[in-house]
């Protein structure tokens, strides 16, 4: 990667504006690809409230584009996209890929990496979860209300240089963002919070609170958590013994959360039930374990995912 | 039962309105146990809408009271309480028994019957479904808005002059009722539809016409009922082939339908899950039949019930 690189952003909703708008704050070269809110950026720029500090970026700070294609080749791409639409990732970085370009997903749940991959070719793919909480409230307007963190890894596992020069750009810009042994179980990790509590927030329609506020609603997350910790420890990413406890007691100060899953389907959008439910559950699966809890949300989330559209 | 039988309607909400007032107003000497109710229907008597017809009955007509040690000897109970009051079931029948009462249940779901044999007396009970659709629309109203049956049978199974003279009596009274020759059969039929339109209409939060709507909703369904088909076949109680596909077509017509479940979620009461979905499930598990869906939506039932209660 270059001194000053080319980064280009990949769905430009909140995190990827968020992300994206933070590095070019300090300095970076930053190129977003937007689709709606394309020309109320290139006219008004960013304005971003944080609890790190709010900021605007003004129209010339960055560069934006409606089409891939009239974007420049990238040292770095972050792909920010829902997962929904990740059968566009052939028109959509295609355009941006060099021989030494670093493609970076911090998209939620599985399979994503995979299929940059298969695309593009492993050595170029890193995976990363965003843990944090920021919305898009207005064209170019995000609002990033939590502070959190970025943890990334090498598809190919194991640590690397670009896994740390990516790490450091990103911590240089007011992201707090560690590399991980283990991109793998880091996913499980998170996948065993977001399955249940995406998944049962959308099926059932209730607020985190109203999951956790009842002995029964607990149950049923332990033991859809015991699932994915299962599946986890066949594909040789076991997750420690006490965070299915430990994301429950953690979900406490949240108060009366929507996942990301409940509001898509309050607002009539596409969920992402294959990255968070159905790629988990075929990939547990092909390692001999039965999840018929998690298979029967997910055939859930299908029929009301099909509905709600 | 004699000429003019006593007929005492134990849970006088919708259905055990409708039948009673029915009833009394073709002469019977009918005695109903109200709760919120009393005062009104003392004071008003009632006030039946219906699509057989529009009658009132004034307060003379027919008894009421506000506790069942006050009530004579029945020679006909007929329990329409809610299932989840079926705890009470001691205390509100037990001083209406004598000799040679029966005591029939049109109950929802399973579970009802037993329960009344082992407090009374298996000799005593029948059981019978109510395929209509009739709501409590104040204290003492009731409109009862499409054409239904009522289908009846013997606890100890076969038919027997007794079932007959109640279907008689019923007849007789503007209500359509049969003696089922196996009303076990009948009421796994019918909990082939109410398991998964009841089931996930509640825990998914979506009318019939959402649920039937799309190709992934109707595969859910149908896979659901072929769980029920399995277990019911176990039983004894074997099914229709077709049934399940007969029961999507039967509900296109009826629209934006919300089941009694889907009610109860919406307006915080409390859901019959025992007796639609945990007692199916307890039986079909006991015969040998493993029923992945119904035992993950009986468990997201039981969270949703809490979590609204």
């Amino acid at each position: 990667m270059s001194a000053k690189p080319v980064i280009c952003i990949i769905g430009a909703g909140a995190v990827g504006g968020y992300y994206g708008a933070r590095l070019a704050q300090h300095g970076h070269d930053v190129h977003f690809l937007l689709r709606s809110d394309f020309d109320a950026v290139r006219r008004n720029g960013w304005k971003v409230k944080s609890c790190d500090g709010d900021f605007t970026l003004a129209p010339g700070e960055s560069h934006v584009y409606d089409d891939a294609r009239k974007m420049p080749k990238a040292d770095l791409v972050l792909v920010t996209l829902k997962t929904t639409a990740n059968d566009q990732f052939e028109p959509l970085i295609r355009p941006l890929v060099k021989e030494d370009t670093a493609i970076l997903t911090l998209q939620n749940g599985l399979g994503s990496e995979e299929r940059l991959a298969t695309l593009f070719g492993k050595e170029h793919i890193l995976g990363g979860m965003a843990f944090t909480c920021i919305n898009r409230i207005g064209a170019g307007e995000i609002d990033h209300m939590a502070e959190g963190w970025v943890r990334i890894g090498e598809f190919g596992g194991g640590p690397s240089p670009r896994a740390s020069r990516v790490a450091e750009l990103f911590s240089a810009s007011k992201i707090d963002c560690k590399v991980l042994d283990n991109l793998r179980r880091g996913r499980w990790e998170k996948l065993s919070w977001n399955i249940p509590f995406n998944g049962l927030g959308a099926v059932m329609d209730l607020t985190t609170d109203r999951l956790i506020g009842t002995e029964e609603g607990v149950a049923l997350l332990l033991s859809i958590m015991r699932e994915v910790a299962d599946a986890a420890r066949a594909l040789g990413a076991a997750i420690p013994e006490d965070l299915p406890r430990r994301h429950i007691d953690k979900t406490r100060p949240m108060g009366a959360y929507q996942t990301s899953m409940q509001i898509d389907r309050r607002e009539g959008r596409a969920m992402e039930v294959e990255a968070i439910l159905g790629e988990p559950l075929r990939q547990g699966m092909g390692a001999g374990i039965l999840m018929p809890r998690l298979a029967a949300l997910y055939e859930m989330a299908k029929a009301v995912n099909a509905a709600m559209a």
